[in-house]
């Protein structure tokens, strides 16, 4: 028996790792792992998008009595259909149409276990043998995960530090050939904290259009917006080019773990429903995961009821922790801030190498950071830039500055002579 | 721009159709379209094993507490690992070594949402070119759709509805060869309704170890058993082959939608654990969907709490619809039961199309029943054999008297002169 074992294949996970592709998660244990036990001090986690767990993100009351009744009501644990209840795409399709220049339709939404799973679908569903896609680098590495997946072959644009993180637009005529069949852009930006102006999404939208292709706009953090450009949704140009939304109540509302998420088509001239790809995206949720049904009876009491004061008081509290942070970051000198955030929860932050002794590349800095400070940050090499670093700033803003300080400490003590 | 949207492949989607695949869940659609509007009489959905919403399938209170108490603490709105949070493995495992001769670490299990993206899971990571896998006909039809999708060669085994749906163990041998990976097992039965003895199941066991290869045991309906044979796990006979059970909360709680499942690696001679799969697993699930964390966080107090009055009440309701169920059904000269179900929620009734006039097959038959009864009930085509029927009798017992009153009386206008 144990030679016939040997044959089985286990591809899948096999193919992952030997791509080299790494989830934030699995990198995020693997440098936990580095940690120091005796080392009295707290842990800084400055390394995940997801501040649950800190008293001043806690998610609404509102959520929670969303859920509460939805259980209650005892309606919402049986099955739903694969594309999700109607009356909760109908609430999300009126939720998305408060931003938007014309009104979605329930049979646009799509729901999912999280946008990820999003991620999973429309890479899935648009896959096809020789195909290509356009992601951002630094961006996020679901994309490139699931692409691999899907045999999608991947091809990058840079976001440019020096304009904002801006999409590097002028190249990506270059990328694109016949068998490309979608450009990715995540706004607000992960991991980069930037919020996209309005202008450069359309220019963005006309590009697309140019080349033929439909633009998925992952909005995950959407509305954490908290500099002075405000939150534009890409399917304001959604009559430029057909857009998919990939969005979710992850961010906004801090309840990643709940696992609800959704695909909008944004098409108002139609070329996405005429080349049939509501049925496709039906079909391909018939056989995948669909978020649990309690959830969904949750979420049209939760997209209707959330106070104003909720939101803003979400983003005061990222606005303060970022202008903390900015102010922080200045004085350490192996780092550059190319961009103060006003979105989102992360940030890029240039390491500079040659200003430290005994550190190797991002990863060994991380590692090692890990077991000196009891601070976590990921290295930007899982988001597509060696030697740079990714820092989520959604953190009490007291936290926030002790987590640099030790950063600091870290830094002075491995600068080099 | 139109040419080239011509060109998108939603290649998924339609892999799937080109396959004639189709879930339960888009056949039962289909079938309610020919419902009419005008039948003033109330719909008896007899199609789906999902009687959440009938009052006295109501899940247990303690499971809606235990939801309560994990969104009230607000420890579980957060992402958790790709495995499943460790406490509710842990808790899993213990509810599972209840009744196994040998202990389960919570090692052994990897949550996933829902019994179905169990699934997906094992069938992708089994996956390797050229492979097969041994199915029941009749079985369940996402174990088809998922093959499909992972590119796995599905060979059929039969189920023998003269021997209690035992499986035919004698034709399984010329079924095998060297790229065989797995055999699944359905107990209790799903579509079947019928529940092994420990003999069978050892049997089974035996068989697979002859054949170099681990049993997947679908136990999505452990402990619904009403007659007189108990509920065995597969993973008793773990220490003659390895198995991987499939589980979930969805059946015996009643809570299907809740999208909480597991799968147990019960591996005791560690055969699986040093191929690899448990790596392998985790891998998968890293850039898979994974179950609402609230839900896992209510997990372990559900698996602790639930009286031993809910479940056996829950039993009782089962039996006294199966004797109801089978009473009728003899007075329905056009269908055989060749077996009274003594476990899970649905019972496979052979049609015989002679006795019946102007219905061409199973499908038809469904059809018309829908239009002219408002009975829905699902055609074993779907399930792997044609011209039977799939009943579920998860149903209050006096409504599925009214409902096979209505197949009765559809039968005798449609009985061949």
């Amino acid at each position: 028996m144990e030679n016939k074992l040997c044959k089985w294949g286990f591809k899948n996970g096999d193919d992952i790792k030997e791509k080299s592709l790494f989830s934030i998660r699995s990198v995020l244990e693997t440098i936990m792992e580095n940690l120091n036990e005796e080392d009295g001090r707290v842990l800084i986690h400055l390394g995940r998008g997801d501040p649950s767990s800190i008293p001043c993100f806690r998610t609404s009351p509102v959520t929670e009595d969303a859920i509460f009744g939805a259980v209650r009501s005892a309606k919402f644990n049986g099955y739903a259909p694969a594309v999700g209840l109607y009356s909760t795409r109908r609430a999300v399709a009126e939720y998305l149409s408060h931003d938007l220049p014309h009104q979605l339709s329930p049979d646009d939404i799509f729901l999912t276990p999280g946008a990820n799973q999003g991620i999973e679908v429309v890479t899935a569903v648009l896959a096809r043998p020789g195909a290509n896609i356009l992601l951002p680098k630094p961006g996020y590495p679901f994309y490139e995960a699931r692409a691999a997946c899907s045999n999608l072959e991947v091809r990058h644009f840079d976001l440019l530090p020096e304009k904002g993180w801006e999409v590097d637009l002028e190249s990506i005529q270059a990328l694109v050939d016949d068998n490309t069949i979608a450009i990715v852009i995540i706004n607000p930006g992960n991991p980069c904290g930037n919020v996209f102006t309005s202008e450069h999404l359309q220019e963005i939208a006309e590009t697309a259009k140019k080349l033929g292709i439909p633009v998925i706009a992952d909005e995950v953090y959407s509305h954490l917006c908290f500099g002075s450009k405000p939150f534009v949704p890409m399917g304001v140009f959604g009559s430029i080019t057909p857009i998919l939304t990939l969005g979710s109540i992850s961010k906004r509302w801090i309840i990643p773990g709940w696992r609800l998420g959704w695909i909008a088509m944004v098409d108002p001239s139609g070329l996405l429903k005429k080349s049939g790809i509501a049925e496709c995206l039906q079909s391909y949720l018939e056989y995948s995961a669909n978020p649990a049904t309690i959830v969904q009876g949750a979420v049209p009491h939760i997209l209707e009821k959330t106070t104003k004061e909720f939101f803003s008081n979400i983003n005061n509290v990222l606005k303060e922790a970022v202008d903390v942070f900015y102010a922080k970051v200045q004085e350490i000198p192996c780092f550059t801030c190319p961009y103060k955030p006003d979105g989102a929860m992360s940030v890029m932050i240039k390491l500079n190498l040659s200003f430290l002794e005994g550190i190797n590349d991002d990863m060994d800095f991380c590692t090692k950071l890990a077991h000196e400070e009891s601070v976590i940050i990921l290295p930007g090499m899982i988001v597509g830039l060696k030697n740079w670093l990714r820092l989520t700033f959604a953190m009490e803003p007291a936290i926030l500055e002790e987590g640099l300080e030790r950063i600091k400490a870290f830094c002075l003590r491995h600068t080099s002579s």
